[in-house]
């Protein structure tokens, strides 16, 4: 039963005996596949080359056990042997010290790794979210909130436009940062908000280049269709 | 020159040689005051019992070497040796790491600080942080995606409500977690949005009633007024 579900990982890496298991929806409509979190996961794990196995809880009904591992009844979360990790950036960061292959192990390149996967969330996310959710609803009536909304959104583009104009990734090499900040501005782009901001378009373009991120993607569009 | 500026810490602690320097603006306007995140990393090194200074960058001019130590030209950073912190909650998991008073050592411990540090950030902030915009703006046009704002930040007040009807604080003992979630949920409460979660309220009363946070924020409301 299990074979199935082990991923195959592609990438180099320790392979120590991990029981690493990610949990998700069984299902979700179409219009968030391909951007559920736990792909930042998938792909985390993907490129550490950390076999893990995936299994599905019910987007419909969600019961006391989903709660006691995701108290706000969301996903993804990780377990690995007796630890239970939510939130999607405190499991990259897990998976980060786990592998060695994401994050650097010296003091500096920790911290560049890990004030940039908070930016990622709380710097940019904090501003796109709000945004994509009113271009999601179609909702375009310009009050004061929304203005100013809008504004974050474009203030907070400029700033990582000026970063990522002058390096390939956020922290040196291709870490766990760059795995968030290119999944969060993925969805800016699908609402066509990169268009003024060329090199946060290419750093989405490159980051998804990647052959984990299509292997993870592709997994997640499969495990949703296969319960369609 | 250094001793008005060195906090004298008010709880035990480690006291190690540090050189932990804490950047905020100068001067910010009245509203914000109480509220700037540098309150967070305050609260964190007085709980943590470490020695700090504080230095303050123009809030009105922002220059290159601002943007070298916080790309999106905000604060709080801190600095620890060669070591310099953007993101309050990158800076407190380095403060909470560097004390071990505001988390514990062990891996299910550890793991349990870090997800409610970025639940704090990313699944309760993200929520209230465009509410307490409309909020503050005096917007009250109750457009699809202002709706939607609003319920999510009731679905995640609901949730929350239900942890800490449970616990006193969030993992086991208080922890670098309580002080994000509680200054996050203070921003809530002070436009009244938690009268319908007495259970959040009661913790935000709890956590702001230790010594170290009452120090914090009356240390950071002097520091702007001497520059008024």
């Amino acid at each position: 039963m299990a074979k199935p579900i082990i991923s195959k990982p592609n990438s180099p890496g320790r392979h120590p005996m991990v029981d690493l298991v990610l949990t998700t929806f069984d299902w979700v409509p179409d219009m968030p596949r391909g951007y559920v979190r736990d792909i930042r996961v998938r792909w985390a794990l993907e490129e550490a080359g950390l076999p893990y196995r995936v299994e599905g809880v019910p987007f419909g009904d969600r019961n006391a056990e989903h709660f006691a591992h995701q108290p706000f009844g969301q996903v993804p979360w990780l377990t690995d042997g007796d630890i239970s990790i939510f939130e999607s950036g405190a499991i990259l960061l897990h998976v980060g010290e786990r592998s060695g292959a994401l994050m650097p192990a010296d003091a500096q390149g920790r911290s560049e790794v890990i004030e940039w996967l908070f930016a990622a969330l709380n710097s940019v996310e904090a501003a796109s979210l709000p945004w994509s959710l009113f271009k999601f609803l179609g909702d375009t009536a310009q009050t004061p909130g929304r203005q100013h909304l809008d504004e974050f959104l474009r203030a907070r583009l400029k700033h990582m436009e000026a970063v990522l104009a002058g390096r390939e990734w956020l922290a040196g090499a291709f870490s766990v940062a760059d795995i968030l900040m290119a999944d969060v501005l993925r969805l800016v782009d699908r609402f066509d908000g990169l268009a003024q901001h060329p090199a946060c378009r290419d750093y989405v373009v490159r980051a998804t280049a990647r052959p984990s991120f299509v292997k993870a993607h592709a997994d997640q569009m499969a495990h949703f269709a296969a319960a369609d």
